[in-house]
């Protein structure tokens, strides 16, 4: 049975992507040897990070002043070099769920770090509108997409002080003017490759002005300088992220992908609103996130949630669960998602409706 | 024509990690889905790091009272965690060469990191053996074995204080005594996995003695709590390593592996000795590494440095220029290069000897 891959990360990786990595491990740019044995130092493997890096400047049309680094380990490293290299007294953080209140958690190590906002008062419902950035902190940090709530800042926000951005769960899926950004970072795991690597974006600028020591391999600086080689990548993680975003530019880039992602939500959306068995649980539609869609049963049909679950599983519905903290259900519907999985989960979701 | 992985690392990893890694990609563990595009938190993938886990400590005998833990990045982000959990004020280094001086820098960020002993004026040609460990110093630090030099440590110390060793290139290579230490770390990408990812051997009882604050993703303990599982791990990365302890444990385990390196190391230095052309850059046998054989043009043969680069990988040899300080050439013989590829470089020095 065709099975739909609904996990919210790691995910769901083009097919083309799968195939490409299986070349490569048996025979990598020609070399005879396979790119899980290759030197990080090889020209075949250096040519392969500088196509990646260009990749990822072309696709997201990265304007000069911007450098784009990979490190080994995920976004969670990230929480902490942000304000090691950012933060000399005070950053602001807005806080739109689990991810965001575990930077800020990091952030307060290294100084004042202040929440602006939270919606932790509705279980992370919405992404909060008002609130007032204070003009002395050094970056004010947001995280685009909420993978367990299910909320998504989907425009890029005008703000008068440095913007750092956790765009792990939804970089790639619609165009960002990153030049309103000064550090983008995220992990790997959702729209680029599978997990162990993350991505930094980093206005040059705005490096070198905290007073701490920082070490070696905690400093955006010296993985600058050596060209995300200041010590050994994680190879295949980078091979698999040129595989997906060469798949992407042939699909015709952000834009079109754009519009996929905004279709395949819609379908979902549409269904969970009319079907009687389910409600959203993010009532703005300018707040919903268009790559985890979140659902729970209508309070008359609670009972029906795990036989759902099990129906949707009979069915190859895989990774629909919602996340621990939050129960009912989630459907993460990646760039690699194919409508046809929508349409699917969709059909899936009809019959049970009928069959109750 | 076959080719012969002789890189330092990534380096090359047995078929059998090969071909499964490719298995696991079109379907892990019957699940339908990737092994790039799992969750890790599905069941199947932690039965996989629970395997992983328990192959660590059942192929080097792991006493109780340790913890093995996989985390993002390389080895070289460890030498920044070791003084951050171990040191509130002193810590001793023994510098054999790149790597452990490197080891040595991070540390003086968070102390007093003695050189207890240098073998660097010599090109560390050597691993010094007559020092004197600070009593008062909270753990000493030792890098077993060198790539880029070729010289190993092969005994496991006995010291006073906590001993600490970077085994990236030997572990997994000759059976150690893990009692004697009380940590062991080392990137995956030699032995053991591709690149991507270290392994920390942990003696509990050493953590929690400092006081600094420590960043969650920098802190022993919330990895051991987590169970490699605070944050997403390198999924891929750890199947790999499953695979790679799988084949060594049908294979007989570290005893049997050691007695094939000793064969193969044997090989290579009997030719270098023998041969006119070469010379050893490691005069003392019992210093001489068994996974990174390094060698340079006699004097009188200095001009064929660059020919016989040139007509050992017309042969089909990958890998054998020396490191870029120290020139000359280095056959890395990790677990995985069969006995017939030394074979065969042993034959195309004999053929350039008779040729010249």
């Amino acid at each position: 049975m065709k099975k739909h891959n609904f996990y919210a990360g790691p995910s769901i990786l083009p097919q083309y992507t799968l195939d490409k990595t299986i070349e490569g491990i048996k025979d990598f740019a020609g070399t005879g040897l396979s790119i899980l044995e290759i030197s990080h130092r090889s020209k075949e493997f250096v040519a392969c990070m500088n196509d990646t890096i260009s990749l990822f400047k072309e696709l997201l049309e990265i304007p000069s002043g911007y450098q784009v680094i990979f490190l080994g380990g995920g976004a969670s490293l990230q929480f902490a070099m942000v304000p090691m290299n950012l933060m000399n007294k005070k950053a602001a953080y807005l806080n739109t769920g689990e991810w965001a209140s575990k930077a800020l958690k990091e952030a307060k190590l290294f100084g004042e770090a202040v929440e602006v906002a939270s919606s932790k008062e509705k279980m992370f419902n919405y992404i909060p509108k008002n609130y007032t950035i204070p003009a002395d902190a050094e970056y004010f940090h947001i995280t685009t997409n909420n993978t367990i709530y299910g909320t998504e800042l989907k425009k890029d926000l005008d703000v008068k002080i440095p913007l750092v951005a956790d765009m792990s769960s939804d970089i790639f899926s619609r165009p960002i003017d990153v030049s309103k950004y000064s550090l983008i970072y995220g992990g790997a795991q959702k729209n680029l490759a599978p997990a162990g690597m993350a991505f930094v974006i980093i206005k040059e600028d705005i490096l070198g002005k905290v007073t701490r020591p920082i070490p070696s391999m905690l400093d955006y600086r010296v993985h600058i300088k050596g060209e995300s080689m200041f010590n050994t990548p994680p190879v295949f993680t980078v091979f698999a992220a040129q595989q997906t975003l060469t798949w992407l530019k042939n699909l015709g880039g952000i834009k079109a992908i754009q519009k996929k992602n905004i279709e395949k939500a819609k379908i979902l959306y549409d269904e969970i609103d009319r079907n009687k068995l389910f409600v959203t649980t993010i009532n703005d539609p300018e707040d919903r996130s268009l790559m985890n869609i979140c659902f729970v049963m209508a309070p008359a049909y609670k009972d029906l949630e795990k036989p759902f679950a099990d129906f949707a599983r009979s069915k190859g519905m895989l990774g629909i669960e919602g996340h621990r903290l939050t129960g009912g259900f989630r459907a993460s519907t990646y760039n690699a998602l194919p409508k046809e999985s929508v349409e699917a989960l969709v059909s899936a979701m009809k019959e049970f409706e009928s069959d109750n």
